[in-house]
């Protein structure tokens, strides 16, 4: 009898690992197919769950549907991202609320004094940036669990669009992620991973 | 016929969504358990699909097993980990390689030359933390994948922790997790997550 090969060491199914991991890919090119308010309910309802420091869940996501919307995103988006960006049918900007410690009292209830921890903006926003990046880390798991395909995208200017879509200075954007089914030719070959001895040390 | 509930429109199954999200918590307590090598390998061959800007892959991680290895971390865990940290059968560091740009001539072949957009050393400390947070992410997932519970903590001196397993410089730890079977009584009540009118916004 041979040893579990890697795959069959998780508890977690082959199908369930390429959905999400294995086969999923970020995608450059998207069909017409809407992402509807309801698969964004759903994904988010899957989520939420995911654990945060505090439990203070500052990530916050606008999602750009309208051509007005859009067209108020694409000067900030750098040109290697603008025409799949123009084109795929729902794009979200991840946002960290740094004002997201106001909630506390309810979010966190074993600890309702949490709140007055954090009166440091500066510690906070990186708290939020923390915490809402790892929640963005769930979202693209939620997204291909949906059966979509996510195009996550650095390439942009954050400081034009926080002032451009969050005028009150509250939320600093971390990503912009392009939601929807992949189209032709929407990537090229994946480039090489690290190996799991360059990443991990045992002491 | 009704219509279809929020988990099925997922194309993940129930059972794997619970797995991963909904039924998953943050352990407080761990049976005596190992946690192989070989789980660890299966975890991380998993998760290393997740995408990072660049292809970047700024994730590092050591783990404490031995109990000198652990002796060295639990001064610098707060009080309320410490029991928790000395009795988890693995613990992590999980830290952000700042100098991950040096791999970018193979980790990103179709262009060699971003290792050069990042000689800025604040610039790229800046890019290795947002992105080994979202690899975090899913490497929490992936715990969870392999059947196990993770416990992530953010209550540790980070700067002592880094002069203590990273002396170099080159690397910044943002979060320890404990990762185990859970023990007896190894959560509190879940806390409330935000819903998603409150967390999502369409224009």
């Amino acid at each position: 009898m041979s040893a579990p090969t890697t795959p069959d060491l998780l508890a977690l199914d082959r199908a369930a690992q390429d959905l999400l991991f294995r086969a999923a890919r970020t995608a450059n090119t998207f069909t017409d197919e809407p992402v509807t308010d309801a698969q964004v309910a759903a994904i988010h309802d899957l989520i939420r769950y995911g654990p945060t420091a505090l439990n203070g869940q500052p990530l916050r996501v606008l999602l750009l549907r309208s051509a007005a919307a859009r067209a108020r995103l694409l000067p900030y988006v750098s040109s290697g991202n603008r025409a799949k960006t123009a084109s795929a049918p729902l794009t979200a900007i991840l946002a960290a609320d740094v004002d997201f410690h106001l909630r506390l009292p309810e979010l966190f209830p074993h600890r309702p004094q949490a709140r007055d921890w954090l009166t440091d903006r500066a510690v906070r926003a990186e708290q939020a940036r923390f915490n809402a990046a790892l929640q963005i880390g769930y979202l693209l798991v939620g997204v291909r669990a949906a059966g979509l395909a996510a195009g996550p995208m650095t390439g942009f200017d954050a400081a034009a669009v926080n002032r451009e879509f969050f005028p009150d200075g509250r939320h600093q954007t971390l990503l912009l992620m392009n939601v929807g089914r992949p189209g032709p030719d929407a990537w090229r070959e994946r480039p090489p991973r690290l190996s799991t001895s360059e990443v991990v040390r045992t002491l």
